[in-house]
């Protein structure tokens, strides 16, 4: 259904909306979410959560003065009111594509992004940083955190919330309670949160009830008395009886309809006033206005493009890594009570929605806690259990210290399985798991499995239940397997060589899922007559020594890896052929001390030289040039 | 004063006080009192934190029953006197020394102590942990966590809370507060405690008004209405009155004197049947029962050697990298005024006492919030502030995804100081500084510069301040710089080649302070006729092109590294060696894999053969065995 638009067009920038009455922002609301439904529908994206944050925005937006004005959104996957509201409307249909605008907040995208988010719960830090620089300077412009409830879950939050409960001046934050995290939102302040909800009249009665004692009317003298000590002791309670965040220093707003235009910019105007740090709760409904998404936000949090009128997000591929994962387990888990699972509030993405209902006992989702995650299935360890955590290779990045100090320090049986590791596309830097090779790399004891295909994705996680003692991962990519050439064997080895039909002084290492661009690599060397041979790591830590004696009977060695270079396996390869004293040619490809920005994997992987073609080239630009070392 | 054991000698395990009256353990409780301050002013370690948990350790052993009932001590720097009581009497005077019983709890070492500890604030997670595993597997036992004020300041606390809020069956969590972390606990939770201890009738009131609601005498008719619905309003009220922690899920004991053996006793056996999750509040005094710690816990926090008659602690030594850093900032801190220090509960280790003095403002200690400091410090330099993070090396761990996702990514200006970089001695593996290299060089647009000496340090602060745009890391050690060359010049840049007289073919590259000990093997050598140069990195991410061209003129080439070596500065070196195609010997002497346990720095230095000899021996012994290669 097309819908003609009246308003959204002619915004060029937030001041735009200044004059706009409320009938109108109401109607300048719909437009929004007309084009967000039409947007995401076709490119993919953050769709339930910013459905639930149009009037939010425009509020935010009508009462505030950005650019000088900032405004922190938590994870940032609920901007696109925002983008659309300054100035980008027009290169709406390029968000999330490559070279377009991003799907979150980003500072070089426009001046109006106060802060890049992406990660969860980070806004009232940085905001309270902003806060703090302004009053420093002698700015007198506001900042505002925009947080959800699920992010309320990470420790980061709360680290922010104790920090700048005690800040001297104005400091807002708006609690965006959708009672969502991507799934239900968990924990015990949830529910407090859904206490709040239930009884929106507490502050109302609280404020009659403190009248009312102030007008009661005297008595005879012993009854007078009682009465009066019932009033003391009343009022001192009533004067305790705060909400957790009057308890932590914050005057406290709510709960609000987050979807009443006219009375958010009331809330918004009164807030400004207060000189101390200020909560303002708003009740919303995540994916507001589009049927399908209201009654299934869970469904409809990241979508892939689907069909308006049919509502049908095919999000989670039939066929996936992430699918073979949680089917494996639940197999595992049936024969065995040992085996718990942990998400962080990442149950569909990771493959563990079957799980979790089958064993709901053993299946725990911790909220937006990656920390807590590691450490809690460490406690667990100690007790015999067996604990799997599966967490998208970005988000482990929270865990660093837990899996140094809780797990590996003291040798833990601990499994982490890292979904999304390598190349993960549109949702852009925040998002790319190129990091978790390096950074378990290095921590003692760990070991790193990284399977090419869902077989062995089945076969490492055996290994890593059963045969391993410390801390075991397996880091497996988004989305499917690729090419798997005709001579390919599962082995369960920690390394393959595969060779070929001629002896071959060529190379090529790798690991993961572009071993299968480096066999199709192969074929078309093998096409202009040059024939390689690849050494296929499944175990990236510790590397077996005989893998790399393996590859000292090769004149040139290359090795391909998705993730970053520095700290890297490949590096560690490279120093232990040194060991051996290695004196051929050795080349590295990898993600040389950058970060990636979003695009289609198929197009990330190509300009990283990291398919096929561009493996290809690499070795045959080489052998045209004689070239041994790079330049 | 010598003082006659009568107890505590007899105590092999927990068993052995059960039968002890409440007079009898507090005797014990002055014995061991005697044995912490006699034994801590010999040995050094933490003293102010264990002689405030002696009563509540005593009662906990008392009440519960260990080895099956679980107590995880958080940070575990208190947990002294659970090793007095737990069989670990005789060999209390080895504590922090090599070989000797750790200053922390150690699962390798007693089976009384259920978590390891060392880093702050992950009990409340570990313990849900393990009573989920008990209530998985039938197990009876009981868990609980002791947890300080000052560990409520991180994050992950908040998250176990949160999620251990709806654990369905016992769960006790005990909150010790002293009012302190290492300093004065800061936050808005803090001073929630705060509110909480000066008003302990508050529910004692609350009860109260209660019973007096239900008595309330009736009255004529409109009057009695009108009481009606005060009576039910208030009820509402006072029925919703709630501390932070009931609110979260928690049955609240509090706040109670967490100095009388009776009371806790009492306290802990009513906990025990509550069949949900229970916190005690407890208040403490932080150095209880020595008149010089209590006057000043922060001072007798962590000890080094003391007078116990005198009190006089040395702890801040008068020369060292931490109060040549503060001096520095604090210098630079004059003049401009964008300069903000951010400690994470660490204002005296990282030596920014004075700073804080001076500048109130502009310093803030955000309580244990590794992850809180870094990203709010994103947010200051949004807005042209200059924040420097003084953080310990094994602390920063925790800030690994805030530095990538927050700093780097969006290529923010702050400025790391990481104090404690390399071996740091008696607190063992979880204190040493050994891993920040090799995460940090994973990080892309990361720079790291590791000073030798004072002189360098103020340089690359002033580099890290005024020249460089990114993230900018300043790294060193604990304690004095050591022996400085007489040709040694500081020249900042990025590497000095310290050559020989004659020409050399073997090249030492190290970083940092075994600077120190590459000179003193290098004269050795020449001692015996071997001349060797020395290649010292000053900037190790990124390093200079020019400083691996220079060192591709050498036959042997020896990387001493005083960190981790998978994925740290050697291997990164040796891959820009292979790149030019550099075919010498190269070997690499850093920490293989592993943790490194307590010990003083000499002994673990030497072990790691990064001392002088170490290197000496190394390098002699290769030339004598005409050795090129690693075994």
């Amino acid at each position: 259904m097309q819908r003609e638009i009246k308003y959204l067009n002619k915004i060029k920038s937030p001041d735009d909306i200044k004059n706009m009455s409320v009938a109108q922002l109401e109607e300048l609301a719909e437009e929004i979410r007309y084009i967000l439904l039409n947007t995401v529908s076709k490119n993919g994206g953050h769709l339930a959560s910013n459905l639930g944050v149009v009037e939010i925005t425009i509020a935010l937006h009508k009462v505030f003065g950005a650019v000088n004005d900032k405004i922190v959104w938590d994870v940032g996957h609920q901007s696109y009111t925002h983008k659309l509201l300054t100035g980008r409307y027009n290169k709406f249909d390029t968000i999330r594509k490559e070279n377009g605008i991003s799907g979150f907040p980003k500072r070089d995208e426009s001046e109006y992004d106060a802060f890049n988010t992406g990660h969860s719960s980070t806004s009232v830090s940085s905001a309270l940083g902003i806060a703090t620089a302004k009053k420093l300077t002698n700015d007198a412009g506001y900042t505002i955190a925009v947080i959800g409830d699920g992010a309320l879950t990470g420790g980061l939050a709360y680290e922010g919330l104790n920090n700048a409960g005690r800040f001297k001046g104005n400091f807002i934050v708006i609690l965006n309670d959708n009672k969502m995290s991507i799934s239900k939102n968990v924990g015990s302040m949830s529910r407090y949160l859904k206490a709040l909800r239930i009884k929106p009249s507490y502050i109302n009665t609280k404020t009659k009830v403190e009248r009312a004692l102030s007008h009661i009317p005297l008595l005879n003298k012993p009854l007078l008395k009682f009465v009066r000590w019932i009033k003391d002791s009343v009022r001192k309670i009533v004067m305790d009886n705060k909400t957790i965040f009057e308890n932590l220093g914050y005057t406290y707003y709510g709960v609000y309809d987050g979807h009443n235009i006219g009375n958010l910019i009331s809330v918004l105007s009164g807030a400004k006033n207060v000189n101390k740090p200020v909560l303002i709760h708003l009740s919303t409904i995540k994916g507001k206005g589009y049927e399908y998404a209201e009654k299934s936000p869970k469904d409809y949090h990241g979508v892939s493009p689907f069909d308006i009128d049919k509502g049908n997000p095919d999000n989670l591929d039939n066929e996936c890594f992430s699918k073979v994962f949680g089917d494996v387990l639940t197999d595992i888990a049936e024969n065995d009570n040992k085996i718990c699972a942990i998400t962080a509030a990442m149950s569909i993405g990771t493959g563990l929605s079957n799980f979790s209902e089958k064993f709901p006992d053993r299946f725990f989702d911790v909220g937006i806690a990656e920390e807590h995650a590691v450490t809690f299935a460490c406690g667990l360890a100690t007790e015999g259990i067996i604990p799997i955590f599966a967490v998208y290779s970005s988000f482990l990045q929270r865990s660093y210290d837990q899996i140094v100090h809780d797990a590996s320090a003291q040798n833990l049986h601990i499994v982490l399985c890292i979904d999304r590791a390598g190349i993960v596309g549109e949702d852009g830097e925040t998002h790319q798991g190129v990091f978790d090779s390096a950074f378990l790399n290095n921590i003692p004891n760990v070991k790193i499995y990284s399977p090419s295909y869902y077989s062995e994705l089945s076969e490492f996680l055996h290994n890593a239940i059963y045969r391993d003692k410390n801390v075991s991962a397996v880091r497996y990519p988004r989305g499917r397997e690729g090419y798997k050439p005709d001579n390919y064997k599962n082995t369960n080895n920690n390394f393959d060589l595969y060779k070929s039909d001629s002896k071959s002084n060529i190379l090529i290492v790798t690991y993961g899922r572009i071993f299968s661009n480096a066999c199709l690599a192969k074929e078309k060397l093998y096409g202009i007559n040059i024939g390689i041979d690849i050494l296929k790591l499944n175990c990236i830590k510790p590397i077996d020594r005989e893998a790399v004696l393996a590859a000292l009977e090769y004149d040139k060695i290359y090795f391909f890896e998705e993730g970053i270079k520095n700290g890297g396996i490949a590096e560690h390869f490279n120093a232990m052929l040194t060991e051996q004293s290695y004196k051929g040619y050795y080349f590295i490809q990898a993600i040389d001390d950058k970060f990636i920005q979003q695009g289609t994997v198929t197009s990330i992987l190509n300009k990283l030289q990291l398919d096929d073609m561009g493996m290809f080239n690499i070795i045959k630009g080489d052998i045209e040039n004689g070239r041994e070392k790079k330049a």
